[in-house]
């Protein structure tokens, strides 16, 4: 069972344990913005490898990413077992905690590179790779490039995930994947819902997905249809924007002819003018920006105007924390990528991200490349147009070409009295500095 | 992969077919209600006992439940093969349709059941399986009811479903444990996501589940929870009235204490006054009633009134279509029940419902029992309210027991090209009376 609130312990290190096993560097691993299926995959994979090697002292993870680092809060690796990092592996989410930490530009505020490259210092860490998504890649270029100011020494690495898959020089982003599998499976499930109770009940059903810019995850929703008659019929993306009388048009046209309408529509989804749909039509208390809102707003568009009973949901969090359904291929590629963000790091690369490059199709295969910085942080991929017909909604073979092989193969953690058996936080051993104020509970 | 709107394929019958083979008196199986991810799977074994009885001619499906026996719709399932039925077990949802349909006083209206009874007669239909809920088994009462009015004789008997769990007489209503583990495994999932953006985002993680007036589907939330610092740690259930106070400060102290608070609602919670908690709030163009809106509500009150970031997510029919996820007890009663209907018709039950009675607990089994009709139409069976501890949202020893059995086990469909793949309801065939004025398309 999980034990999600459980304390780690706290242990006070011994300067032998500071300096790493025989005097060699410490390695630290860090997550960074919001949290995928697949982050402890590659996590778990990062410390066997590094563990394999024997080139590392201690291995920590940051707690809750960046600020860990700030503030001197890391869990030592050490006394994790196989079969908990296993468990690990299997384990949606971060068990070491993500974060939204903006670093600024070292000229304008030099003290949280102080702080991170005093931790660093403190535990004798030398590497660190650092996961995150296109802002957090900007995080691992700063911290690489104020490297000259320090007499520590770092070698950072940067490896992708983000279930938005928006991340530039990559195949796709770790952690997309096994999202869009849950997406597309979901739409599947909700539309032989929708379908069976369209006779007396709800004939239109929108599923809300998360991709503030860009749509790659409402598309995957669209993978197992191949007939304009099939669901999702309706797939609206950031990329294409939005007009009500169309979509209106096309919604009734659906259900005159087949009865039913099922819609997958990105949070992120803007007007002709380019305004987002949901900061024009939030006004009252029930529309906070951050908790969705598209899929309310088109539910009361076709029900007020096109007098049709609709239903919506909003899978949220549970879009990207959907450890039960993740994608094989995924799990291969988040382990591949750990592994070698170890190899490169032992080769003496760093102030780069590791990327995936498709080799071949059938069957399918990726290679670990290298990328610079400067060509992913900060930087959005867009759904390419020409993967989703606009008259139809069918997405082009294209698309299928690209997206198939991603979803394809099943990853099932083990379940335990009926819910999944994942890694249990206390397992973790939080590893203060001597000269810590934290209080040992 | 899944062909959802393809449209079957119509066949007018010969009239040895209307008799039945060798003169033998044809069955019909109807759902009603809201769908789950086992009605199939019960259909797909009242089919495969139904044959190998061999007493039975034709086997119908009414399309939309009582719509086809209404409308003399239905669905011949002679031609679907093993591997098709063993597809249809897998496939979540009603492949026939499902309805919402409540039928009339005789005394009132005759009508619609002159009209089902005539479908009867043109089909030689002499056996009814009709499965559904409380509102559904008021059907299967009144259909029994009226059978003095009519000279062909029809035998009709009620199996249960619903995912509310809130029927009469039953240990537990298929469909309840798969939507109830889907809830169980998506609220440790996204309790391990919130956890680790709560450093720097979102302390407050809410999920609206169904249930309007009982709170079983919420409660089943807590069933891998031992600790009160564990998720979830708010459960709130219909049964028990919402206080806002009470509950805000439960919702600080423990973001205070653990970090983060992750709560699960039943869209009918109530005010203390017995006010539904949305139907107060919402009087803005966003807000019908049917389309949710505690988890909205809340998070609204966490961030307006606590100043705490919340997350929102409603499932809506993916907590109750999630063939991906379903519970083996569920799929293994739910085939149990369906050859009982066979059983029972053929030794001369009828005008009962089915039910499940739990004879031992480890390991767990149950028996087929027989209901009264008026045990169960129309009544709702609540959450006994000390199955869920007050102050700290605990579940007792009590409803542990009861829940895990249910639970326990996967039963997961097979996936092709990485989506499952169901049923296609383009293998069906629509038969039709030679009278009908159906075009034959």
């Amino acid at each position: 069972m999980v034990s999600i609130a459980d304390s780690p312990q706290s242990v006070i290190l011994e300067a032998s344990e500071l300096r790493g096993t025989m005097g060699k560097p410490n390695l630290c691993i860090a997550h960074s913005g919001g949290v995928t299926a697949i982050l402890n995959t590659t996590a778990a994979a990062t410390i066997r490898r590094a563990r394999e090697s024997q080139q590392f002292g201690t291995i920590y993870a940051a707690e809750f990413g960046l600020n860990g680092l700030v503030s001197g809060r890391l869990f030592d690796t050490t006394p994790l077992t196989d079969t908990q990092l296993t468990q690990l592996s299997h384990t949606p989410s971060s068990a070491f905690g993500s974060c939204r930490f903006k670093l600024p530009d070292y000229t304008a505020d030099p003290k949280p590179y102080q702080q991170i490259m005093q931790t660093c210092a403190d535990f004798n860490i030398q590497y660190l790779v650092y996961q995150g998504g296109n802002d957090s890649q900007d995080t691992t270029l700063k911290l690489s490039a104020a490297q000259s100011h320090f007499s520590h020494p770092l070698a950072v690495i940067g490896l992708p995930k983000t279930i938005d898959n928006d991340l530039e020089g990559t195949d796709f982003c770790p952690g997309y994947p096994s999202a869009a599998k849950y997406i597309a499976t979901s739409i599947q499930e909700a539309a032989l819902d929708t379908w069976a109770m369209s006779k007396n009940s709800t004939q239109v059903f929108i599923l809300e997905v998360m991709g503030r810019h860009t749509g790659w995850l409402a598309l995957a929703a669209g993978i197992a249809r191949s007939h304009p008659e099939q669901a999702p019929h309706s797939i609206l993306i950031p990329e294409r924007s939005f007009c009500k009388k169309t979509w209106l048009d096309y919604v009734k046209r659906c259900v005159s002819q087949y009865g039913f309408c099922v819609v997958v529509a990105s949070e992120g989804i803007t007007d002709q003018q380019g305004n987002a749909l949901v900061a024009q039509s939030r006004t009252d208390a029930f529309g906070h920006k951050q908790l969705g809102g598209v899929g309310a707003y088109l539910a009361d568009l076709v029900s007020t105007q096109a007098g049709l009973k609709a239903h919506w949901a909003l899978p949220d969090y549970l879009q990207r924390s959907a450890g039960h359904l993740r994608s094989a291929a995924d799990v291969a590629c988040a382990q591949q990528l750990g592994e070698a963000a170890i190899d490169a790091l032992l080769n003496g690369q760093h102030s780069v991200m590791l990327a995936l490059s498709r080799t071949q199709s059938t069957p399918v295969s990726w290679q670990t490349t290298t990328i610079d910085l400067n060509q992913c942080a900060n930087l959005e991929k867009t759904c390419p147009l020409d993967y989703l017909e606009a008259e139809t909604n069918l997405l082009s073979d294209a698309a299928k070409s690209y997206l198939t092989p991603l979803l394809t193969g099943e990853a099932s953690p083990e379940f335990m009295h009926g819910t999944p058996a994942y890694f249990n936080r206390s397992d973790l051993r939080l590893a203060l500095h001597p000269n810590t104020t934290e209080q040992i509970v």
